[in-house]
């Protein structure tokens, strides 16, 4: 498969402006919200480089090939880098259930879950989210 | 000025996939990868209305009129409500100083401060920013 990924910058590719709110504007009730998690993993430090590429493929792979994962947002802290912090959105619940089932996830979480020294999975509701439009 | 927000899922919206990488793909130095800041806030139960009416007033105009404000995503903690985490996106530092100089920022945190009981803030580096492309 071509993955035919574009790497653009987003600041290269942003326009006008895109507000998703939850109560507060006039949003309807026939526009789900996303489903959001929010994921704290610390990570055995000389385990972080084959972590990294791991969730890196697992990350890419499922924005690609599943309709309802919108987004996974992985980042490291400055000051400790083996703490990842992952903020995550999905369609909806059944996407979220079909993206934790998935090949590729499975994949993943067998081959990492022995590099991962602590996880705190929050579920999220969200406020507002706001961006750029693509 | 007309804000004209579109309001659609971003479901709705979701196309291809975009990913945005550090290290570890073909991505080349001269496309910069956005800023991210994390915030953990807690706030006065008592005033996390007003708090929640300020801060997406707050997110809203800075997506809409700073162009380096890429994006800012505020959800809640499901099982502690007043427990509020942000996922900030700017294009470079010098927006986020702009942001934090920026009227409307400076009028919320005037209107917040004394709301908010609790404040962590995180300088992260991007891992990978995967997305679909909108």
């Amino acid at each position: 498969m071509n993955m035919n990924m574009d790497k653009r910058p987003l600041a290269a590719i942003a326009g006008a402006a895109l507000t998703i709110c939850v109560t507060g504007c006039a949003a309807t009730e026939e526009r789900p919200m996303p489903v959001v998690r929010i994921a704290d993993l610390e990570i055995d430090p000389v385990q972080l480089d084959a972590y990294t590429a791991a969730v890196k493929e697992e990350m890419a792979t499922s924005v690609q090939v599943e309709p309802g994962v919108l987004a996974i947002y992985a980042v490291a802290e400055r000051d400790s880098p083996s703490k990842l912090r992952f903020f995550e959105m999905y369609a909806d619940e059944a996407a979220y259930r079909a993206h934790v089932a998935s090949p590729h996830f499975r994949k993943y979480f067998e081959a990492t879950k022995a590099m991962i020294t602590s996880r705190r999975l929050t579920d999220a509701v969200p406020v507002q989210l706001s961006e750029k439009k693509k």
